[in-house]
């Protein structure tokens, strides 16, 4: 059903903007239940396709199918998902340089702290990621802030599962703070250096251990 | 039916790696139809939360939701979406500066001459997107290419529905072929620093348009 409509839309029957039948016509057309035209609707309002319009109807919002990038993150190495992440790293501690406020800058010395306070293996792990998480909301980049949400959380469910969450090399707190130093002197190019150099030693030891 | 799913999940009630009840069981538990139930497992394990195994059962696959990200995209400003584009741009250009292979090279060469010889604004558009995906894919890291591949799409059906696709400026030849250049030198820096500044122009009109 969800790749019956899909299809709709790749082959270019539905157009974004478009409203499309409602679910009686549909299940009749498909000649599936209304109950499974329903949930394949919601489904693809979940993932940004269409858009349910309460008392209007269901308009075609992208016919981008998300769907093969989802199902490639299943499949990714773990390479591939820190090196996607140094990308938002980089880029974040740029545009956290550009335009990060007073409060931006306590936020993350304060973070910082926590990350060096942290008393064992599974406190560090979060304080860590929420300081990663931390200087990609001071991007001012709401997308950027999301997807970095997104690919940390899978990565850290992925390295738990294969029990390296532990075991990987960690650039320790200078590099962190100099990632910070840089962003308060408002200073991209030092920002975006200071942040690629705290992955490379991750990505080090994996390449070791892999 | 998805989102009492997606809880059992948030909860901690279904981990990631179990078996979940069947349909039938599912469908009394949670008092609804069997197709529900069923197109909700099918709409989970298209965004990679569970998988199904033919003659075995249904798995959990992942404790991560990726909906608020997929609805973050829809709601995201042109701005946002281009800075993620750099992003991917310059480490893909990094990546395939260390690991382009003689063929990715012939290929990104040809690109750029497509991209050259186009006649008008859409074939030019189509030409162009092709180069930054060809770039994309010498990366040798799958998922920076496919994630790449998806947001072009957005942004391309973003820029196209608020008829910016042919207004915002562009870098010129000059910028593309350094990029090339220097993923053909094995030069990551320089493949780095060229391919951002392709897209500082486009990010300086969009701010001047906007």
């Amino acid at each position: 059903m969800i790749d019956q409509m899909q299809g709709q839309l790749t082959a270019g029957n539905w157009s974004v903007g478009d409203r499309i039948p409602g679910e009686y016509d549909l299940a009749a057309r498909l000649a599936v239940s209304r109950p499974a035209v329903r949930e394949a609707i919601r489904a693809l309002s979940h993932i940004g396709v269409l858009e349910v319009r309460r008392g209007d109807g269901t308009y075609v919002r992208s016919a981008v199918d998300p769907r093969p990038l989802l199902r490639r993150v299943e499949r990714s190495t773990l390479r591939d998902v820190f090196e996607l992440q140094q990308a938002y790293d980089v880029q974040a501690a740029r545009l956290a340089a550009r335009r990060r406020t007073q409060d931006d800058l306590l936020r993350l010395r304060a973070l910082l702290e926590d990350r060096d306070a942290a008393l064992d293996p599974a406190e560090f792990g979060t304080a860590d990621a929420a300081f990663h998480l931390g200087v990609a909301e001071a991007s001012h980049n709401a997308l950027l802030a999301e997807a970095f949400r997104y690919f940390q959380s899978r990565l850290r469910e992925s390295l738990s599962a294969v029990r390296l969450d532990r075991e990987l090399s960690d650039a320790g707190p200078e590099a962190h703070r100099a990632v910070v130093d840089a962003i308060a002197a408002r200073d991209p190019d030092a920002a975006g250096r200071a942040a690629e150099s705290v992955i490379v030693p991750t990505l080090d030891a994996l390449e070791a251990l892999l």
